[in-house]
């Protein structure tokens, strides 16, 4: 089947490189309004060719639409107009309710599947491609009902062969689940990056004992603001709620160490330490 | 030469399999106060043999003690009381005001260095032992003025046979400096895993999104708290003046949330996208 990636970089990329491999495609053709980076997807083979936004459109069977979320409320209902009956349209977004609401009333929002792929790195743009980024992961679908059981056999397929698992969820449980298990990860990064170097304006050797404890958890501090603000932007409110309860938990540690409560602060460690269950499940 | 590991857990057992590897030691004693923990260490051939502690001490050249931070403000006056003016002993704590202090009057001082290697997993106890855990890391030395310049060169030679590089502080930087690029890391990565822990008593089904981003950033919260709670105790003045930054740091990106202000919000994100100078040079 012939697909179009519309924004061939770390998600778009990684997906065009598995669906070549895995052979579900034999011709993916890139879309992106930046040139240069259209022209670096040619070059790495992410795609077998660029071309414009509905001459890759007209030509796919299935149109992959991985560009920033702020992009995908204008884009989406533009693609939905130009398309027949028989082709597929999915996004990749990290948010969905502003999504969803963008294409809810089009007439052809059955060709529609709203996808959200749980994997990524913390670089972006064409050069982050990799392979096998997905296999193992975690795909959610969400609003399944609006969309038509032939569209959602073709993505089930496609995200099968990727390696991927896959579950559904409405779109406000997956735009609030996702603030807690991603978004807030990333704030926090960001958080403990910017603490540590504004530290290095005074104390210029302070970077020099950081060992990979301290790169784990700042990592996701190296992500883009262009991917990254469309999303804090349409999952304000979400974030806003989760970073409210992240500040209540980071300033009861504060409290105990004040109050020089080490018992207490040994209980919530105990506690934290449940996440065992979570990401070490052996 | 001959060397002690008291404490052949996470960092003592994997310095123990470094030093016979390296050919360093062609024997290592362990100590251990815990029963099952020494057996282990012996089974895991860590250790070649388990011994109480003063006779592992009279047949050793070099005593590395490697037991949580607390122990250590007990356990080296004693050392130090029992040793000959050949041995040299040396600690491996996360923090080093306290310890420093502990022995700052022994008449057997000089005899004693401090050191810091800053490596490290979230597991702990001999299972936790792996080889090569401190390769290319750094190490760091601490109010070196105080220690006798062939006990220096012996460490030295020690921590080179690990492959470490070494660094030289005051003790009290040495505090400061770990405070920012590792125990404000661990509050950070306890606090996310909290506030998403609490958050399952509602939505069950929170973390079937959990991807890389999120194990990155929690992985540091299943450390355990027998080693932690005594760095905390002994490191509280440094720790709540950090965590009084990242609160406030990370209140910022919630005001800015609040306003909508997501220009000023880009910019925090750039600059904090400057820690890819440190933690990704190339």
């Amino acid at each position: 089947m012939i697909v179009t990636i519309i924004g061939p970089g770390l998600i778009g990329g990684s997906i065009a490189i598995g669906l070549r491999e895995s052979g579900f495609s034999a011709r993916v053709i890139g879309v992106d309004n930046n040139p240069a980076h259209a022209a670096r997807a040619v070059e790495l083979g992410l795609v077998d060719e660029v071309r414009p936004l509905e001459e890759a459109v007209q030509k796919s069977r299935i149109i992959v639409v991985a560009t920033p979320v702020d992009s995908l409320t204008k884009l989406l209902p533009h693609i939905l107009n130009i398309i027949d009956n028989e082709k597929v349209v999915l996004d990749v977004g990290s948010t969905k309710t502003p999504i969803l609401a963008a294409v809810e009333n089009h007439p052809n929002r059955a060709r529609f599947v709203a996808t959200h792929p749980m994997a990524g790195t913390e670089y972006s743009g064409p050069e982050a491609a990799i392979p096998g980024l997905f296999a193992g992961k975690c795909c959610v679908f969400t609003d399944i009902e609006k969309s038509a059981p032939d569209a959602l056999g073709i993505c089930h397929q496609l995200y099968a062969a990727l390696g991927m698992r896959i579950t559904t969820l409405g779109g406000n449980d997956h735009d609030l689940h996702v603030a807690y298990v991603s978004h807030i990860s990333h704030i926090a990064s960001f958080a403990l990056a910017l603490t540590v170097l504004e530290k290095e304006k005074d104390e210029d050797r302070i970077f020099e004992l950081a060992s990979g404890g301290f790169q784990s958890t700042v990592r996701l501090a190296k992500s883009s603001p262009e991917t990254w603000i469309p999303i804090f932007r349409q999952n304000r409110d979400n974030v806003l709620d989760v970073l409210d309860e992240f500040i209540n938990t980071v300033s009861r540690f504060r409290t105990l160490l004040i109050k020089k409560d080490f018992g207490k602060f040994e209980e919530l460690i105990r506690h934290a330490n449940d996440i065992r269950r979570i990401i070490d499940p052996k």
